[in-house]
């Protein structure tokens, strides 16, 4: 499978791109808006790899580019720039892509992060509103700290939720939430539910900042 | 140490009454609007833990008369019933009785449950408004799955977040959280941080709801 990452230069694009070249066979694809920038990250990440025996090809494109040769294009992209990302794919996207939201909206108080939902009431409300019509949009990939994702040698025992109104769709990316080593994909129902899985992000982070010893944390639900 | 629970004939209350009955020597105080009903349910668990060999005594009271005796008193009563229930134990409350909320406000449609915070923020926020000036509120045991924690048979490995602007009182209800088998109180932070606390509930519901072989579910950050 092809699988973009639009925004794949950034945290959490580096980490999923990382782990699916390391855990998988899909060929990746880092879109950047600079293709130069996507041409360099991809570059760091095959050296990476290389340097752990993996001999996987990365390759940097433009978004649009990236977007277009892929199966699945997942949006790494800030909530800020979502709107601006999906804009600049549309043309790329048919109903045979599936389009991933892991972005979140959150905004600093003095006494932590708080989630921040734009007035669509999600970021994959937002999303659902930008894609074109029949696009299947699914959202997953939110509660992940990318840092410790990014990092190889970290092993991870986290869940991500995964929510949507194409039960397909769901399915392809829970397939592939499932291929990272430690990583299991939870249902979390349909699109309606967004909210509720987007502000864990900002609890994850209060937790991490409040409590000695924890830190770059997930979650798992039992 | 004297817990009072509020409410302590529904779900939660059940499930922390039995809890901190058999696990630590604390006397704990059943509350109900109804005195009759709060002295059955406080002989139907002293019946379950003589059961089990463990000779608790657990009384029923009044909530105002459960209140006035406590040090700590947790509302284990549903949102709609929060700040009623503060009204009536109002005046048995003071600087030392450290008072908990577990909860949570949701609604259902067609997808799922959702948080519903009310016009306050949070329902911790609308208690803050309701309680006594000077009476020390913290947030915590929202996101337990009240009916496996009822079954003192069930193992649980569970987080729950303690939250509140009054560190000697998180403290407090941190360590009674820690005395609970299975539990670990992680600190999230001030009262402004309720909203991502208390919203989880929804999303526990929710994935329970979606996923074959998952049910009464916990969270453990990790």
């Amino acid at each position: 499978m092809r699988i973009a990452l639009c925004g794949g230069t950034g945290d959490i694009g580096e980490a999923l791109a990382l782990r699916w070249a390391y855990h998988t066979s899909h060929e990746i694809l880092v879109g950047s808006r600079d293709p130069e920038r996507a041409r360099g990250k991809a570059e760091e990440y095959e050296t990476e790899l290389d340097s752990r025996g993996v001999d996987a090809e990365v390759k940097g494109f433009a978004n649009e580019m990236a977007a277009d040769r892929a199966d699945v294009v997942v949006l790494a992209v800030p909530a800020y720039h979502l709107v601006d990302t999906v804009e600049a794919i549309a043309d790329r996207l048919d109903e045979d892509t599936v389009v991933v939201t892991p972005a979140v909206g959150m905004k600093r108080d003095d006494a932590g992060l708080h989630y921040n939902p734009p007035g669509a009431g999600s970021v994959a409300a937002l999303c659902a509103d930008a894609v074109p019509e029949g696009v299947p949009l699914v959202g997953a990939f939110h509660n992940l700290a990318a840092g410790r994702l990014a990092d190889l040698d970290a092993d991870v025992e986290w869940d991500t939720l995964v929510f949507g109104d194409d039960p397909d769709a769901k399915d392809i990316v829970s397939l592939l939430a499932e291929e990272i080593a430690g990583l299991r994909a939870l249902d979390a129902g349909g699109l309606a539910n967004a909210s509720e899985v987007e502000s864990v992000t900002a609890l994850l982070i209060n937790v991490a900042a409040n409590n000695d010893g924890l830190h770059d944390l997930g979650v798992r639900f039992q």
